[in-house]
C-alpha cells in the first residue's frame, strides 16, 4: 500500500471501493474514526471467506448499512 | 468468559456495558452483525490505551454514535 506522507502514516486503506457487498458475506465491520494517525474515517469489512475490503464511507449503501445497524431492535 | 452453549459458541462478548465511552478514546469500533456463530449483534470498541470493551448495541449513545458516523460528510 502506498504510504501517504501527509500525516496519514497509519491509514489502513490505500484505496476504497464503493461496490456493494452483501451483508451475508460479512464477518465483521471495523470503523476507524478520524484520529491522530489517520485523517479520514475508514470502514473495513472483514469477509467470512477471509480477506478484508476497505469500503468508501461516503457510499450510500455503506451509510444505509450503518443506519440499519444503529436502529436494530433486540430480537 | 462463560461459553454459552445455546448456539452462541463464538460470541466475543460475555457481557456488555451501557456506560458512555468518549469517542476520543477509540482506536476502532468493530461491529459483528448477527451471524451463524453468534445470535446477537456485538459492538466491540478498541481503546487507544489498549484493551477492548463490549458495548450494548441498544444503549442510546451507541446508536447515536453509529448514526453520526453514517452521516459524516467528507471533510
Amino acid at each position: 500500500a502506498i504510504l501517504e506522507v501527509n500525516g496519514n502514516l497509519s491509514c489502513r486503506c490505500a484505496k476504497t471501493t464503493s461496490e456493494y457487498i452483501s451483508p451475508k458475506k460479512y464477518e465483521s465491520i471495523e470503523i476507524r474514526p478520524v484520529g491522530s494517525s489517520c485523517r479520514r474515517t475508514e470502514i473495513i469489512i472483514k469477509l467470512r471467506t477471509s480477506g478484508k475490503v476497505c469500503v468508501n464511507p461516503e457510499a450510500p449503501w455503506v451509510k444505509k448499512l450503518l443506519k440499519r445497524i444503529a436502529s436494530t431492535k433486540k430480537k
